[in-house]
């Protein structure tokens, strides 16, 4: 298994594809633009979706699971989010051995199922607010798949929330995105920026997207999940009344907003480096791995020993740890090995060691060797691990900084995007003509900020609206 | 919300059916066969597949995923299972706005899809045992679907795996089987039987299939989960050779094993009663609900300051507590609408309790009501949630026995199949000729137990092989 890698900061494309297989998170299937998501790739996803769903409950939603297939009547009742969805469904006609009176769509996202039970659910001023969550796989055909940021299949979780108002609604879209951000800053170490979508990059059926977006090493943005406050038009649709306090009949203000298995591909993209992985502590299915340093044909018991014994009381700690006791493998070949998965911290522990009452920890980021005493084992380790998300966390948003530009128009800005590729914040006035002019680039608007540096837009004469930063996007 | 419930007794399927849909357990859904699970419904398979999850994990399986979707050819290369579940597939013949070249099949189950990964990560004995577990939803077309027990789409869990040799997959097998019956003991509070499922019974594709079946209050059996050790043909289709330790070819043998939301229905139609649901305290996802009782007009603030305090002292001691403080509903309302829900423990709190420190806590199962004193209250609950849970498991036991019948010919309890029903143990010669007389009672076999109690069999003069279980089932 001894993968050659492609230089990081030579063909960063390549560089995704080969660690995503060597690193094995993941692996190609027999089925048009999805992957496997193998059992390395599948405990990140574990520990995100843990963490996040304790957030969902904490915030008042619950969670319940509704149909895979939808009947395709369903999707047309809202025109734009039709149009916006049906280009890329997979549809069921055949059911049973017989052809479908009506066929089924496999859900790319489930605003319609959903807003045709709360039609069901919402009679009452007392019904609301309706907070729900699902954890659920979506499908949606896909002509250019990339594992993990983009696949034909996708797991997310999708909430779907009704209010009285839509002040009310409003403030459940950014506590939610408030959510993602603290979500990706905290754990995935990964300093977002989020904003407003433009209107051309909105959801399908919403009246606002607000979205949060990772810059990638390669200086791409990457759109790491979205919350939306959605037109009213949906609850027209689903006949979504009820009575309100006053005995009038009333629609409620709809939200939705989803992260996906697509956040494992942006943890590999922000921190891997030439020798594979590096994985934020908190998110890493193995925090520490133990390497006995033995000899063959030598009494090892002491060795072996010391590292059961300092393994069990990592993990009473809550520490995840790996103990590497392969025999038909060198200590070298077993740190390679490590090394490209991404653990954040490895120990090695040789006969000299249990002597010394110590063990050799190296961090994955190389802040150096240091040699960590036994009797205090438990919370240097935790030390170490604290200190590895941290830095990670600093270093990530260096990188961001470093190819943050700011630049007044167009014309200056729009030809570095491909050799200088990054965010940059410009002045807009809000026109789609305008924006329609960074396509010659092949870049996209990622999102409108609360900032107004620039005072006259990046494209035309007109005064600024609001600032908005420009990117190459996956 | 005042549902009168259908005599549990006289009519079981009207009852079971209202239950499910009154304590909001799951809803219809516009997809035929397919039910929306609702929050407390998800709620209870929520801990169902934690606890599950855990057991999984503690005997060295991993998660992983696979593709929903599946080529219609990689079906047809196992003859036995392309024939079992041929009929029942939801077919995709459309995708991305075209006509697909080659069909894809929604999962009805996944070991095509993962025998076909297994034969590219099994290269040598090292790669061997290799132990695979998916959460995920799977479909099949269903013609008589009942909420939870039967519908188009469930979710569950499906384990696969390979290993060296027939024995050690035989181990893995029981192995599963043994958590599956453990689980339902010791959790759901049910004791179901482990068997060996007749030919003609078996999962399409396997050697041997092992089954734990629950018997429902109607006397009716329920398969509640499988473990299969398929055959070798699988390994042999999809071409999963290897290098065993002496440099030759082989082909490991594999199993798999799966537990679904037919579970959280096992629950309902094992428990409940004319009140409604019963739920086991382990399963439950309220544990205790506290209704205080106040008057309107009075000063309350000391028992809802005793209430709070109360709530806050037992959910850290990790009991999942749930306080009814609605204004506009009487204490007699929440009662009847908790006991609907089937919430194990009640505790009612009034200015009198408060004033004698002490609370009034009274169970679903009518075990009497108690005072409890409330510098004690976190002991007191959690002794009472435990006899509350030992006292299903108690019951459903009596009940199984009760109606566990032990008969030589089939002539004898046949016809008594519709009044009486419940598990027939009886004598079998293994022959399906016999095995076919059943169906004129409705009847099926539902396991092969280790037990010869009958020398002859049941339809023909022949010796017995083994005794079985007949029962009507759903």
């Amino acid at each position: 298994m001894d993968h050659k890698l492609p230089d990081i900061s030579q063909d960063f494309a390549a560089w995704y594809q080969e660690i995503v297989y060597a690193a094995q998170l993941a692996d190609q299937s027999p089925v048009r633009g999805s992957i496997v998501i193998m059992p390395y790739g599948y405990a990140i996803w574990e520990l995100i979706r843990d963490r996040l769903d304790e957030r969902i409950k904490a915030t008042g939603h619950q969670n319940a699971a509704f149909p895979l297939l939808i009947p395709e009547s369903y999707l047309k009742r809202e025109a734009e989010h039709v149009e916006g969805f049906a280009p890329e469904v997979a549809v069921v006609t055949h059911a049973g051995g017989k052809e479908l009176e009506e066929a089924l769509i496999v859900r790319p996202t489930s605003e319609v199922i959903i807003h045709s039970m709360f039609a069901r659910w919402i009679r009452s001023w007392r019904d609301l607010p309706l907070k729900i969550n699902q954890w659920a796989n979506v499908v949606r055909w896909e002509m250019r798949p990339r594992p993990f940021v983009r696949t034909t299949e996708f797991l997310w979780q999708e909430g779907h929330t009704a209010h009285a108002t839509k002040e009310e609604a409003l403030e459940e879209v950014l506590t939610m995105l408030n959510e993602y951000v603290d979500l990706a800053r905290n754990y995935l170490a990964i300093p977002v920026v989020a904003g407003i979508k433009a209107e051309s990059e909105k959801f399908p059926g919403a009246e606002r997207t607000y979205t949060f977006e990772g810059l990638m090493q390669d200086g791409k943005a990457l759109q790491m999940g979205t919350s939306h406050l959605l037109s009213q038009s949906f609850a027209h649709s689903f006949e979504m009344k009820y009575q309100d306090q006053n005995g009038n009949v009333a629609y409620p203000w709809l939200t939705s907003w989803g992260a996906t298995t697509r956040l494992v591909g942006a943890v590999v993209m922000v921190h891997g480096d030439n020798k594979g992985l590096v994985l934020p502590p908190r998110v890493a299915p193995i925090q520490v791995v133990i390497v006995p340093i033995v000899r063959k044909g030598q009494d090892n018991s002491a060795v072996i020993d010391a590292v059961a014994k300092i393994a069990d009381r990592l993990k009473k700690h809550g520490i995840r740890v790996h103990v590497d006791d392969q025999e038909n493998l060198t200590p070298g070949a077993k740190f390679y090995h490590w090394e490209m998965r991404g653990v954040p911290v490895r120990l090695e522990i040789g006969p000299r060691d249990v002597a010394n009452n110590c063990v050799v920890a190296v961090d994955r980021l190389g802040l150096g060797k240091e040699s960590l005493g036994i009797d205090r084992i438990e919370d240097a380790v935790t030390h170490l691990l604290n200190r590895v998300q941290d830095t990670l966390l600093a270093r990530a948003t260096e990188r961001r900084d470093s190819k943050w530009y700011k630049a007044a128009k167009l014309a200056d800005f729009g030809p570095k995007l491909d050799e200088q590729p990054g965010f940059y914040q410009t002045g807009w006035c809000n026109s789609p003509a305008c924006e329609e002019k960074i396509k010659e680039f092949k870049a996209t608007t990622r999102c409108i900020i609360d900032t107004k540096e620039f005072s006259q837009c990046f494209a035309c004469d007109k005064p600024s609206v609001h600032d908005v930063l420009i990117a190459k996007a996956y």
